[in-house]
């Protein structure tokens, strides 16, 4: 099986190759070639350096897609975008990457379909911000996208594309909403949703964090290890299952920043806690208010994708993968 | 007020302009040049000639769109589309047209405002297609867009990005979702919704008709002089009243083939629906199967957008614009 992971350098990227390098049947078969794309050129895992090859890739210009298609890999897993405020602050370079860049993959592999028959399956990394508030209380299934931002907008319409050249029978593919991905590893950033892992993460690394918004704030969270389980699943489903509907929302977790704090304390105690300092910052409530807060997906869940039940897992998970089992820094 | 139309010719199209003519301010203003345009050459009607220029486009063509918004119309009225049929058949032709035309024609409006502020009313003809079975009895305002056509998704595409643009101040839209028009004037034609008008036109001209599906088929309906209110509301209706979420399934009638029948002989007797003849087909029942039955459409209601209460309306409608008041041939 020839695989091509786009956007392999990114935080999801990285996690899943590592996943591919501990367990290399993970996608549903022997791996004869991975090909590893992004902005930046990915690093290949020592152990699989005799499959992998690393590419520094612009999406967006044009023969990029027909470029990566040509080798006709037969699993395509699609996590590149320009991130949500990027996308909003440069207009054009949001479109050309997430909306056209999709495009052209998509018809590259039709392309490719003309010369000789070819359906590869194709995941595709799509995100919450297709919705836009106001929101029910939970969201279901068969709530419309009407995305507020342009990286909203962007992912909305390749999830559109990606269903119909599925019933075309162009491809075989799967859109995976993500929940926000908590705790993100690194530093902290600048990302208005940065705070939801920030208070767990610095503490946890025995640093201060500050938390801008009330303890009531309600949001939908999973793990990175479930961010890669989506794909690893989505990788060995039996998309017939799924039917024309492509694009699923992933199980996640509604919780509270309340919520985050009191696992903290549970898995790390109160002195870590301690280290969150409250600083509210309206401008960052404004744009959080506008986030969905929960969501019913049965549709994923009767499909096998899962995540974490409680906070204290989320936690857990990332003191394993990050910390090697070691809380206070 | 410069006022574009694009597709100019069609059925919509047509009796819009000649809406226009019997009230020019119809569109909320004095109109100092109207522009016509569709695929082949539109007809201006001859009292507004002075003001009229006609011209035969190709929307897909690189520069068409330019070339159309370089004179800064204020009010663009959209109504060109391959039809859902020929989108199916026509891949490439559907997407070029559907989907990049309308794309390019959002372009050059934000490549004209970067010029110089630019802001113009764009009106886009979508379609009851955006839905795709298995539907609720009743389809609200909230529901999913889960396309099965091609042509269903370059609809939903351009809705999303219409939203996206408006939203960016790039332009001041409004995503109109047609429901089934009826009675379509004209000859029976091949289209599976065909029937729906055909057993009402053919039998009110005196001549037979093709019944192909069972009386309990239920759909959603409006005539075409409701089609032309909606265009002509939402051109002079305040749109920060829609907020971001900027299309809108219209107010139709929800009614079955029987109440269809039942109209009609209500309104032209029981000689006229004998010449409604029951010929089940299969593959045509199969088809409006997955069509969408009946909308709970709160939003476009209280916005003001109206349609006929009874099919008895909708007949008469067709008696008086089609007919000059005259039944039976």
């Amino acid at each position: 099986m020839k695989v091509l992971i786009i956007g392999a350098a990114g935080m999801v990227g990285r996690k899943l190759i590592s996943r591919i390098t501990q367990a290399p049947e993970i996608l549903g078969g022997s791996i004869e070639k991975l090909s590893l794309v992004d902005v930046i050129k990915p690093v290949a895992p020592q152990n699989l350096a005799d499959i992998a090859t690393c590419q520094a890739i612009d999406l967006s210009k044009v023969g990029t897609a027909e470029a990566l298609i040509a080798d006709r890999p037969d699993m395509i897993i699609h996590l590149a975008a320009i991130v949500s405020g990027e996308a909003e602050a440069d207009f054009d370079k949001g479109y050309d990457v997430n909306m056209k860049g999709s495009y052209m993959l998509l018809e590259a592999i039709r392309a490719e379909g003309k010369k000789q028959p070819y359906k590869p399956r194709f995941i595709f990394a799509s995100s919450i911000a297709v919705f836009g508030a106001p929101f029910p209380d939970k969201i279901g299934d068969e709530f419309f996208t009407t995305p507020l931002t342009s990286y909203g907008t962007q992912k909305a319409i390749v999830e559109l594309l990606l269903s119909d050249y599925s019933r075309r029978d162009i491809l075989d593919g799967i859109g995976i909403r993500l929940p926000t991905i908590c705790i993100r590893p690194g530093k902290p950033n600048a990302a208005a949703s940065g705070f939801f892992s920030n208070i767990l993460r610095e503490p946890l690394a025995g640093k201060e964090a500050i938390l801008p918004v009330e303890d009531h704030v309600r949001h939908w969270f999973a793990s990175p290890r479930s961010a890669v389980g989506y794909f690893t699943h989505a990788a060995t489903l039996d998309l017939s299952l799924v039917g024309p509907r492509r694009n699923l929302m992933m199980p996640g977790l509604s919780a509270t920043v309340g919520d985050e704090i009191a696992a903290l304390e549970r898995v790390a105690g109160p002195k870590i806690t301690k280290l969150i300092k409250r600083e509210p910052d309206a401008t960052i409530r404004a744009i959080v208010d506008g986030w969905a807060r929960d969501f019913s997906v049965k549709r994923a869940l009767s499909l096998g994708f899962t995540a974490e039940k409680t906070f204290d897992e989320i936690i857990r998970v990332h003191i394993d993968d990050e910390l090697g089992g070691k809380i206070g820094g």
